[in-house]
Order: structure tokens, then sequence, then C-alpha cells
């Protein structure tokens, strides 16, 4: 049985690394942290290279025995989990068949990300595309807020998008001209849903590759939604009953 | 004209108490970040008792120049805002022609209550009543969740219920037996819904007093959704069109 109690062991070094998106992009590793989602992973077959806990995970070979000092280490949670485990980052493979996809354009809040793709997959969401400047997918704050669900619906990084040249695509936007409202709207049976930053909206490129405009009917005495929670609602409009 | 360049100065040093939660409930003030948070408390006709800002809104009396330093003092964001201002809790008076109503049980998480005060004031909501041993709506991060919206919707903690005896009170549960799914349910004129927290969902007190269990169908995939999600996509389907 392994076991490390210091923080300058060299393997924890390299493990606190993948907390910056440089050393994760390097590696292809990334950080799980906590119990419930490092069970997830294992069940979705997702390849684990090291389990550090103060308990759990015994019988697994990956599984390495570390103080609370050490998680905390590895960790950049509020309060340290009681196991963190180091998993290969997923290369998923674009599939010609997928119909329901959602762009997000130029994401920033990790949270918002995470919460996204939880609830993506919840919804049957088919494949998520991030364009332009968005926060990395692999950051803890994203793989923390998915809970357990960041690898069920895959995700891809585009610079270009002639893919969807076929497809119905939709601009979700506030109110606004030539807008159809979410209520009164059939989704069609190939579609991009697009959503902008919550702090900038959608790219005026964007805009004019959208087929047909979207929003979702509100007070006219509130601004907007949180992102996370448009998205939300829209997913669960168009699934099919 | 005021200006406070030093942190010790005794406003600012009761300023920043008001980051706790004691201080709030003494005081009967709450603290409000960043400009448009401000913009949108004075709109709403707010009592204001201070500003303090670096720059922006010179031609109000409450209105006190300070240094970036004293701004980082009396503000909990990670990055402090430009303007931090006082304000008066308000103290909503129950009405009787309260029609849909949301009941939040032990709700931990501030950003989780802030985007709901968010949405439900998008989606009409008439009320909000926090039961059992719940976050306090002026938390600072509650208020910058809410994103000016924190009282647009009048929040009430109460401890006993039976001012809802005449209502149809709907559990929101997970997948379970005797539950409606959400796209199947109509709802009575007189509403109150109930969301448990997400750590440990609603008590069997509130299970038995519901009339109704209403679901959200999902993929079984997913165990659960983020709180602020299930919240908005029931508030977004019970409004009328």
């Amino acid at each position: 049985m392994i076991k490390i109690t210091s923080v300058n062991n060299e393997l924890i070094k390299e493990t606190a690394k993948l907390l910056k998106s440089k050393h994760r992009d390097e590696s292809g590793l990334f950080i799980l942290e906590g119990e419930k989602c490092i069970e997830e992973a294992i069940q979705s077959g997702l390849e684990i290279k090291h389990i550090f806990s103060t308990e759990g995970f015994e019988d697994l070979p990956q599984r390495i025995e570390v103080t609370e000092a050490v998680l905390s280490k590895i960790s950049d949670a509020k309060s340290a989990p009681k196991s963190v485990a180091v998993a290969k980052q997923l290369k998923p493979v674009w599939r010609e068949n997928y119909k329901k996809v959602v762009l997000l354009e130029g994401i920033k809040d990790a949270g918002n990300l995470g919460t996204i793709l939880r609830t993506a997959a919840a919804f049957k969401i088919d494949a998520i595309v991030l364009y332009g400047n968005t926060v990395d997918l692999y950051n803890p704050k994203c793989v923390r807020s998915a809970v357990g669900n960041l690898w069920k619906v895959p995700v891809f990084k585009l610079d270009k998008l002639d893919i969807f040249n076929t497809y119905e695509r939709i601009a979700t936007l506030p109110k606004g001209e030539n807008v159809i409202n979410l209520k009164e709207y059939t989704p069609a049976d190939k579609l991009l849903i697009m959503f902008g930053s919550e702090a900038d909206g959608l790219s005026n490129e964007l805009k004019e590759y959208a087929t047909k405009n979207v929003t979702i009917e509100m007070s006219p005495s509130v601004e907007s939604l949180n992102l996370s929670v448009s998205a939300s609602i829209i997913f669960y409009s168009i699934m099919p009953k």
C-alpha cells in the first residue's frame, strides 16, 4: 500500500499543476474531486490514473492513501474533499448523426458551463460546441458544477461551423425584433442552439449565421436570466414529450 | 464632498460588519455591490443609506468618495466593484391575494437563492417563502446572484404554513411513485410550489403536507438537476402563455 504524506512529493506536485489550464492541456489529464464524482467517472469508463484519498477506494489499484494536507494541495475546492482523482480527458469524435447540438460562445463562467453540461445530459442534448474564447472544460470548478455529468455529452472546441450549414440554427436572444417566443417555437429535426456569454451575448457573426431567433417570454421588469437558467429552459422545452 | 481614504474609518468598519449575517439582522441593513445593482435598487425605491465609490453617483447626496482599498474592505466579491452601497432591508407584509408562491426549504447555497429570486421575478412568482434553516437573503453572494432583482418578489421567513391550507401544494420531487410529469401538469389557481435543498431534498413534513407531486421528466442517466435549474423550469412552465 502506497502512502504519501508530504505535499512536496513529486507526484503530488505534478498533480497540483493540473489545477492550471496550461498543464491540463499539455498532459491531457484533469482533476476530479469527491467520492461521488469519482464513482460516476469510473462507472462511465473514464481512464483513472490515480485516486488520492484519506479513506475510500481501498480496493482499487490506482488508490494512494494521503493526508488531508496533501488533498488540500491538489484541490481548489473551499473545503478539500476526501478523495481527489486524476483522469484522462476525453477526445470525442464528431458524428454525422448528432441532431440536437448546443453552441456556447465565449462562455467564461466555469460554474455555468458545468451546470449546462449537467442539464444537457438530463435533457438528451447530443453534443456541445465551445466557440470563441471560452473557459476550459476541465477547470475544476466546471467539473464540480457538472456533478458527475461532465463526460455524458461530448464537448467539441470548433473554429469553423460549416458542419451546421444544413441545420436549423437558433440564436437565443433577449426581447427584440423578429424573435419567436419559445412557447410558440417548434424545433426542427436537426438543430443548433446558440447562446452568447452573459456579459456580451451572441456576436454579430453568429446572429447573422442564425436561421431563426428564439426568446424566452418573461416579465419586462427583469433584464435577463442567468445563462444556465436560459439554457435549461430551452433544453427542457425542446425535449420531446 | 466627503472623502474616506482610511480602512479604519468608523463608518467603513461599521459597514464591513454588514458582511456578517448577525450585523445585518441587528441593523436591518445590507450591502449592494456594483453600479448596475445599485441603480436597480434606486429605481425600485429602496432606501439607500450610503454609496461608497471611486467614481459614479456624484450627483447623489448619499455618495461618499473612497479608495479601492476601502471598497475591498466592504465587499466580499473576488474583485471589488467600483461602488458599494448600504440599503435598508425590506419588511414586506403578507397579502391574501398571492396566487403563485414558492417555498424553499433549508436552502443553503446563496448563489442558488439569488438565481431563483432573479428567475422568480422574470416569471411573475408572487412571493417566496424561506422555510427551515436557510441562508440569509441579504448574504452578499445572494444579492450578487440576484443581479438587481433581490427586492422584486417579496420574501417571507415563515415557521408555520397554515396560510397555505387552501392552496394546491406541489412537492417537486425526483423520479418516484405518484408523481405527475411537469409537461402533463395543469396548475391550480392558488399554488404553493415547494423545493427541498440540493443536499437533502424535501423533508417528510412537507412531503406529507403536499397535495400533489410533480417531477421534471429527464434522462435516467442523470441523478438530479441543480436546484435553481429545476426551479426555473417549473416557474417557466406554469407561467401562462
